[in-house]
């Protein structure tokens, strides 16, 4: 899984060319609710974790995606680029990094996605908990953080373990399945076909 | 449910605030699939069922997404304006109009939704088959419709009518949440609450 899988070049090139757009590093995250209904919100791509192909996303302990990926931890992310018109649906496994975790090397990127975001988005995690009525006597609080202080309690780091990637490219009506396969000595490889739009 | 559903208001002002941009229609639909992991796709807006709060998207039925509605009815819609800064995730069941129905108010709505897409759009509907590998013989055959021929066998209308609105305006970091009850007179009402974003 060290290796870069082969559509990652489509990516960084849909990237580049949608860069001046701020929602080009926005997508929108499925994940399927305890009641097995389906949700879906838009979030923001933090890059991927070094040297693997996951996709990072970070994210409040306190919402309702925390505890949905807790009951079924698969998600599709839909990645629609609005100036190259081209669209990723990547299906993969979802893994929340929070402040229990054990593993120091799972903490330490924890720890790199909390100061890789900018002061104002850290700040978001003091906040009221999402999603609970609003308390107007709350409005008024001030929070502060030290910006050389590391993650506070709430703060999670959220990746997507790619096991197809669906591309789809409208400008030229093309269509490219990417399939991750294991091979009998463990071997993880990316197949691709070309299909029908 | 005659009656115009409250979030409809800040939907219009979205839109129009928004209309500007082609992507402004577009939206990603997350279903479940028959394993029971997420899906998620970018699909158009084609207006409101009339007389009703149901969003309209029409469907190719040889889509996997047919296949998974008819699994799990519910679907939930997230809508990010890129301009205006909002989200809408709408919540809701989830119906498929194709050309077994038996109704003729539905297929009524079905034969305007297909009058309503362009004749390029109409075309595709008589592609091959979609996610099928190419079958490079295929790509030369060139299909052609009647304008005012009705519509395919393989194209569906498929309406969500929804019973929970959440509301994101990340300009104002302001969030409201609408949900549909049912009174004990079997009266449908729109509740709406401002929570924290």
């Amino acid at each position: 899984m060290g290796s870069t899988a082969p559509w990652r070049q489509l990516l960084s090139k849909s990237l580049d060319s949608n860069s001046s757009l701020r929602h080009a590093t926005y997508f929108q995250l499925a994940t399927v609710r305890p009641d097995g209904r389906p949700a879906n919100r838009t979030v923001v791509f933090r890059g991927f974790m070094e040297g693997t192909n996951k996709l990072q996303v970070t994210t409040d302990s306190r919402t309702h995606k925390v505890e949905e990926i807790r009951h079924c931890p698969y998600g599709e992310v839909c990645w629609y680029f609005t100036d190259s018109w081209e669209q990723f649906r990547i299906q993969g496994k979802l893994d929340i990094i929070d402040e229990t975790d054990t593993e120091p090397m799972r903490l330490l990127m924890r720890e790199r996605a909390w100061f890789a975001s900018s002061p104002r988005s850290r700040l978001q995690f003091l906040g009221p908990q999402p999603a609970l009525p609003v308390l107007h006597t709350e409005a008024e609080t001030k929070h502060s953080l030290d910006p050389s202080a590391g993650p506070v309690g709430t703060f999670c780091l959220l990746t997507l373990d790619p096991e197809q990637v669906d591309y789809l490219d409208l400008k030229n009506n093309q269509r490219i399945v990417f399939k991750l396969f294991t091979q009998s000595n463990g071997i993880h490889e990316w197949m691709q076909e070309e299909v029908n739009p």
